[in-house]
């Protein structure tokens, strides 16, 4: 799509710092990182949403971060775990609107924090059931 | 495995209000959640991190996830926006040893921080380049 910048790195036309490309999906460093070997992975095809993707280009995203994930544990970087990261829509944090999957580097006192919602305690078994019924695929 | 939550949910042996389940991925409302609609999409086959993970159980992972998504934005649920998240290892902050794709609703102003490390800064295209060469698959 013209003035995205994850089409514009698919067709070559913007510089990456790419770590894998297949035909469905590439792999590129974030200009952003969060930690050093900061990846994300982006499927080729356009897609502004999860409610957009072809799921089988999901599915390759998945497949690639895996391997990149395996590839920061080996790489000599600081990699004691990762995180996969996606953000869905402006009020879950994304801020390009071409689905991206953020392969985290982790290491003991990196300082990323993730702070649940305060006050929102444990609800009972009933409570659980409830919201499963409705959210039954 | 003996001792594994979620090998006891696949099993049918431990309660779980379940969202979905198919031959080879489950999903189930996270009993702490972080917002109302927390589920969690769990792979039946014990792997304890990404590394154990068979690539198609992943992917298929992320495909119920998809649909999870797609569900809690129609569920009626406060759901602006979704946030797919992973932690594998300890330092990622992964708690329970049986790989587990978090999908959680978000909304404006639900305080769901994440909070980047301080003080690292947007390295250039050299060092970035460097990385990607390190980690290329």
């Amino acid at each position: 799509m013209a003035g995205c910048v994850f089409c514009a790195i698919s067709a070559g036309e913007a510089p990456a710092s790419l770590v894998h490309e297949d035909e469905v999906a590439l792999a590129c460093m974030d200009v952003h990182p969060i930690n050093e070997g900061h990846v994300l992975v982006v499927p080729r095809e356009h897609a502004a949403s999860l409610a957009e993707l072809d799921p089988e280009a999901g599915a390759h995203v998945f497949r690639v971060a895996q391997r990149v994930a395996g590839g920061l544990r080996e790489s000599g970087l600081r990699c004691e775990g990762v995180n996969l990261f996606l953000a869905d829509g402006e009020a879950a944090g994304q801020d390009v609107f071409h689905v991206h999957l953020h392969v985290l580097p982790r290491f003991e006192g990196d300082n990323l924090l993730i702070k649940p919602r305060e006050g929102f305690g444990r609800p009972d078994r009933e409570a659980l059931d409830d919201l499963a019924a409705r959210l039954r695929l």
